[in-house]
């Protein structure tokens, strides 16, 4: 009996909790243990699960807890396409890692298109990771007291947050009451890394001295309006991460070659679908499938995959003129690293080499930059694509073809 | 000189198109080349990108254009818990896949606090996958007319949708009408199939049935009123996929043994968090951290990670009584399957071999709920642990612990 | 001294209170005491108040309570326009009253335009007034079956809904579940009458039915998915009241005539302004002004001025055609009436002679649907002239000359 | 023949059109020609609706065109209760004119129990009127440059803006970009004036200057980021007029010997209802009917009907506590003003001296500010009272009492 089978029996004898074995073995023991334990608990095998390349003692220290090996996504790449932004510039092959058909032949017809239009303009407009703590006051009159003193010792709370991290630093603290709850939305620059814990981290420390100095009582380090995870309003009007757009001119003759259909037909497919259609359904999202290419982006790249909630805050604009075709999408919530988090793991550090965007760049910020940029071309690019297959009447086509 | 890279060559010399290259070679070779292409065009190495497990033919196939190999994302597994649901009944262990360090520690406790309560119960309370075609007609007179042909003719339309389908069937068609665009929501029971591909292809063969016997011409198979990835209120109020809750009875005394708080704490931090701070933040999202574990499950299981955008359309309750916690997560549209698209790739077939409900269910749908119910309980757990540790103020110093 | 300053010495000795005078003197007596105890008690003189036209005893009973007179707004009128409707045909003056200079002239600017174009059509594409109570239940497998039942006795519901009333009609019952909390919304044709107060008795009755036939207990009346009075999604979505959309076109060389722009320009200002800047806005009201014209015709024919908030989910739509302009808006939530609430009061009730629209509709629901009708005519007059006059540049100087 | 009657008989003939009325006799006079003409047109009588009190000239002037009369509403008072807030500071008898019988007995109802708990605080929390117009520029790249020169030039648009108007002071102007369209949101202290037309006017001015400076073109003056009379998340989250919340703690005694019911149920009520049902609703109002007595409230004193819509951004509060119920309202967007707009006429201004707020504050901007804090405080007895209602369930019958 291996090792593993060992601690697998037990755990199955109770002796043993799943978490407790990476105390009693090396993880990747540890992770062949649980393989065993849940084939025997289930009828699964977990061969493929078991054939990872990453480091399991670093990918336990820093991803993941109960370790039993690791998924598998398929990867491809769609490029090269010129982007011409902020940070970013110059050719850029763009990784993605997906499941569902067609969306790398979307992307990459797109990229194509827009390549044979000279490429693309992207910017970063705004940029920013927050953290908004809720507090408990006695009532609003204790509320106004609280705002103020925030807003007059803005310093001392810059002093306790940037205490904690070396790269960060803090950008605003902005005040909501509500009732008998004080929230402050505090807005880090986190350079190169996507940076929530940074600024959970550095929230923590600011909000003990709003604790001490103040009558007010931390209810929790984050109160909704920072806002992770969820689809916020707060985010696509005031940003998070990296509030970024990226926009091209289609000259009209590429677009009916290479396209096979007219600006004037993209721009109605838009305007009532991504336009009309979102402002009838209540969304916060105006625009064909942006988050698919930020889905398969970030699994690629090692972002965090439940921030494509807020990825998806994307608008998309054509305008059919004389003689080109512009379009645009403007992604007010893209919350991206090129260190920390899942960047480091294998697969994922090989698909920011790809990119020429691993690690920090120089200056501070400008990798994880050029990184939404690009990403909002590839947005762009799909944009375009399924809007022109819409226009054409192809997606229910070109999905029985490439998606069973 | 090996046969991928003399392609890559060839694609280098512009004689060939990377998306070419799967018709002069098979798959492997064919992303052998592109990635030897890419090692030479940037400083990558894509060593960990080529170590692979899952089946190069099938994935070009079915999921990935221009592929270069796989990303590999952690995977861990939490539970097991008593789940008691509609179509889930028993044990399972739930496998996540994430980078986010704490996440799968957080529902492995949330899942062992609620199997102490005996188990979560949990129900899909409405289910349908929807596709919204939207089509021009020439005003609102001739809108009307349309939408009293639609509603006069559905049978018709039924028989179109279902003649693409062998298992979908076609539950209803709302109509929407903005000026001179016309909306109809088709919902389709697509059984234990996610079912987005099943929705499209049947609705564009009922959407020529329209055209044909109507003035209205079609614009888009989408028209956004689906809504597909993005984050619209129509899915939080009438449901896609799945609407699924769960919920649990948690004696007061486990919360404070074990959750090290109290039940009256965690009611507070929810209302003023997720109740309140969503509020405030224009959000549809009023959870706290529901598409952590919505993402981590469709990495692992293989179902579409951009559509975890929807996936956090979730509403958790708590309520402290004299005796116990009472809590509940409801996802309003929470899209999954056990056939069809990544679910037949290598480790997330495993991975819902561990949950024991790969494939078709019997009676058929019953996998994709049960999956759906088990997701609701991670979900559910997730938002017990982290609620928790907010009202323990420990969500920081965890990260710092584990997040690094 | 009078019989009223009396009854005002009474109560500023503490001898009665302000909401008992109508049990010792009519109404006008009563009212007239309260005038004359808040003259003494703050610096007023309330003369313009006292001066009513309408009667005192009918308002103090269906209307208002510690009635002290009355408010007056200036009425003008827009018009008349051709409607050609569902309901609504023929030529149509449309009394409002505001406090916003420019705003009728705006109207009757825009209404003069599309009257050139032949009048504008219109129709209700959708009508129910609803009322959606809260109940509690002990868990979700409970809520399930509350909703069972629900479906399976939805007779049973009609019947004892229907029972409270000689007009309304139950059209169908829609549950949603959230945790422990079932809301079940009750759709209702009221027929000419705005109907909330019918919907809330009729709900009750059935609510209780409900109460007494499954485990569910009522926790409120409603439970705020009705949704009145709040600027909520489901209203955008699925309507409440009428739901009606008018439309135009209007010849080319019209616009530049009458309006001093092109069909262009005032396309493009829609664009930017209504649909991509409500997008970037998190708005549900995708429109220039909807809520203006609203609120002028919901004054004038004895609307209730707080449902404004849902009459403004309107969005508006401009298409520039070789030859000529398409606009069109939809309403998506108009909540009117031409029976009942404000419309008996004397001056409203004249404005809905102007329109030909008081009392109660052959057959009935006719009128209040025409004056839906009109009304959506009105707010597209308004859209275009404002619209218009954006494209123009002469928003600004409008009002330096008007509105002060 | 009287003048009018020959003036009704010009128009009819074609000689005159509606609105040059007013040149061609006093617009009494004029007013009466209208009344004759839509007499003859229409079966109307306009007796009631001629018999008004303001002063047609300057009604004619500031508020209304084509004038024919008055509406006439009903108003009643509510109170007296003690407000403490910034501004606010006394006992205060609200107006409100409704149409809504029960209305003012619950709102009265509600400060009555208030005034039991020794009145309410109120805050305003944060004050600003906006206006964003909306630039077009060549593309993102431009955007950028156009972004950057704002925000080093605010000091040229100040001056800009702040030349044409005596009292206003530009706060902030922030930018908002997608694609190639330019937001910037101007933020102006408008004082006691509500501020809609000065804040126009200004930001028309600095329009000019940035169209002077900049390669942006000026599409509309206001692009809907502002967001006037559109229910939009942007002023839930940024406020727009006043951000005003006001709360009270009121015994438990209280509670339970006036409203007749408990904290908890009263809690419960909210929770269920205004928290998670408006969630589930998608909505942007948390709260029971705030917008009722805004609503009241506006139309008492003069402010701008329409702007109920985003008067309705509340959020109500409620916490049973061992020996009170803590309640609070907070409304997001309150545009109120005491001098300017409606606030002149006749029967308006007599309702601001019953409040003691007529005219400019003294230091400027006082007095708006108590009106915004003394109508929170209403709709805050809005709230007890309904919730109470609800929590006891007595809405209908009081509606059945009171509502017919």
């Amino acid at each position: 009996m291996s090792d593993a089978e060992t601690l697998a029996e037990r755990v199955r004898a109770g002796d043993l909790r799943l978490h407790e074995l990476g105390e009693y073995a090396d993880h990747e023991t540890a992770a062949a243990a649980r393989r065993h334990l849940l084939e025997v608990e289930t009828d699964a095998e977990l061969d493929a699960v078991s054939d990872f390349t990453f480091d399991a003692e670093r990918a336990s220290d820093a991803h993941i807890e109960n370790m039993i090996g690791g998924a598998q996504i398929p990867m491809g790449v769609a490029g090269p396409v010129q982007v011409t932004g902020g940070a970013a510039d110059g050719e850029y092959y763009l990784p993605l890692a997906t499941t569902e058909g067609a969306l790398v032949a979307s992307v990459n017809r797109g990229l194509s298109v827009i390549a044979t239009a000279n490429g693309a303009d992207a910017r970063v407009t705004k940029s920013g990771m927050t953290r908004a703590p809720v507090f408990s006051v006695s009532g609003i009159a204790e509320a106004e007291e609280v705002v103020s003193w925030v807003e007059e010792n803005t310093d001392q709370l810059r002093e306790a947050a940037e205490s904690t991290t070396s790269h960060g630093e803090l950008l605003a603290v902005d005040p909501y009451v509500v009732g008998d709850s004080v929230f402050l939305r505090f807005v880090y620059d986190t350079k190169d890394a996507m940076g929530m814990n940074m600024a959970t981290i550095a929230t923590r420390e600011a909000a003990e001295v709003v604790e001490a100095q103040t009558p007010a009582s931390l209810v929790a380090v984050s109160g909704n309006l920072c806002s992770d995870k969820k689809p916020a309003a707060i985010n696509v009007v005031e940003g998070r991460g990296r509030s970024v757009t990226a926009d091209v001119k289609i000259p009209r003759e590429t677009v009916e070659e290479r396209l096979h259909t007219t600006p004037e037909a993209i721009e109605e497919a838009n305007t009532r679908k991504n336009l009309v259609g979102s402002a009838k359904a209540g969304s916060l999202g105006f625009n064909a499938h942006a988050a698919n290419v930020v889905a398969a982006a970030f699994l690629a790249t090692g972002q965090d995959a439940a921030q494509v909630v807020e990825g998806s805050n994307a608008i998309t604009t054509i305008e059919a003129r004389e003689d080109h075709l512009y379009a645009s999408v403007s992604l007010a919530s893209l919350e991206v690293g090129t260190v920390g988090g899942g960047t480091k793991l294998a697969t994922q550090s090989e698909a920011l080499d790809v990119l020429g965007l691993r690690g920090g760049g120089d200056p501070a910020g400008t990798n994880a930059e050029a990184l939404a940029e690009v990403i909002a071309v590839g947005a762009l690019a799909g944009e375009l694509s399924l809007l022109a297959a819409l226009a054409s009447r192809h997606l229910s086509s070109a999905h029985e073809d490439l998606g069973r």
